[in-house]
């Protein structure tokens, strides 16, 4: 029988979602776990991967096995073994169609900023920027050339893993909200290239600090080409919040 | 010269404030940072100990040491050094006489309860009780035993560190907000018995949980002997929000 599980986890001390060979990714932690319960190798597939360093209040991933019992009890089980860094908040069964990556139609990221010296206790989830101001409304408005259905090769990270053979993808949203010193930037879309999020971010902060202009950011969206005036945020600031079946 | 700091600190992987010989406290850091800018052992004393796990948002400390700069240039150069763990929110010139132990007057420390499974973004700043409802205004009624002026030896650490020869201490507030999941403890007074806090907290949610009768805190209170009916909540939870002077 086919399990749906949504997961959160902190991912600062992790190698990011995918299993590696070193054993330090959250997949890594999963599978071991799932495979002491059923005490048989079991393996996990996830909605996506995230980077080192970023985090994720709804990541989602299934995973087949026998169990008798109900959620609860798997949930439980799952957590006396687990670090504390990564919780299950939800298990249910689902049809053996469900996939956890093919089956995504959506998802949700945020990402923080903080304009200045971030709290200890606050700085593994935000970008801590220098204290300048951002022009938060020049942002939102090469945030709003960034919605809508583009390829997106010029904020897809030109090297790396798991090449998207589709770069053109559908942002539904992609805004800034802003209190105090701290910037959330939500996006949904149906899909994402390879560090296209932080791409986003470092790509509207530059917007903020003046190095680039809203008409700017079209232009590069529309070259189709991966620029170096395209910064990556750092990971810590990302959030995977939701997958949208 | 003098020099009086405040700084915050995520407790979690620190052994508390308090200089250690394996050099793993928050002090320790500190002072390993300030001896290399000046070029010179440079000892600091802070406003007070914190245990392993406890977290601080505006801990205080003075050292003293020659610097011609401006302060600035001193949290900066401390930033270039210390763990992001550890931040530094303000440093300035204070006369001789100050002694940023001595010359406390109170502290406010807040205390985070979380009723369930706590995301891991913030298990570590909460105690993460079972998912059961708290009685809060059985525990609004026993924080108002606990407030005024008393002798608080009921609620100090029976063995331990740093005995404190006076435990007459008066706590100005005391009181408890839930919001949705967290409920918030904030307590201001002259002075805290070794693990004070951690136990009014640990107390009150005994209170919560119908273990125990506000009427009841009142007669432990009176009796002046810690019992076991008084447990000491997990560290993870506290945290030191400001001295004053």
């Amino acid at each position: 029988m086919r399990w749906k599980c949504t997961c959160a986890y902190d991912g600062t001390n992790f190698d990011g979602w995918q299993r590696q060979t070193d054993g330090n990714a959250v997949q890594n932690y999963l599978e071991a776990a799932l495979s002491r319960i059923f005490n048989n190798q079991t393996l996990t597939h996830g909605s996506g991967r995230t980077d080192a360093g970023v985090h994720a209040r709804g990541q989602c991933f299934h995973f087949d096995a026998q169990w008798s019992h109900d959620s609860g009890k798997l949930i439980r089980a799952l957590h006396s073994i687990l670090p504390t860094s990564i919780r299950i908040h939800s298990a249910r069964r689902v049809g053996d169609s469900f996939h956890a990556r093919h089956s995504a139609v959506g998802k949700r990221y945020i990402y923080h900023y903080y304009l200045g010296r971030a709290d200890p206790l606050q700085e593994r989830y935000l970008w801590a920027c220098r204290s300048v101001p951002l022009d938060v409304e020049a942002m939102c408005e090469a945030a709003s050339h960034l919605t809508g259905t583009h390829d997106f090769t010029a904020f897809g990270a030109t090297h790396g893993k798991d090449n998207d053979p589709n770069p053109v993808k559908t942002i539904h949203r992609l805004d800034l909200k802003q209190r105090g010193k701290r910037i959330t930037l939500t996006t949904e879309g149906s899909g994402y290239l390879y560090r296209m999020v932080r791409s986003f971010a470092g790509g509207l902060y530059s917007v903020g600090r003046g190095r680039l202009t809203p008409g700017e950011v079209k232009e590069i969206l529309e070259s189709k080409v991966r620029t170096h005036r395209i910064v990556t945020a750092p990971a810590k600031g990302l959030c995977l919040k939701k997958v949208f079946y």
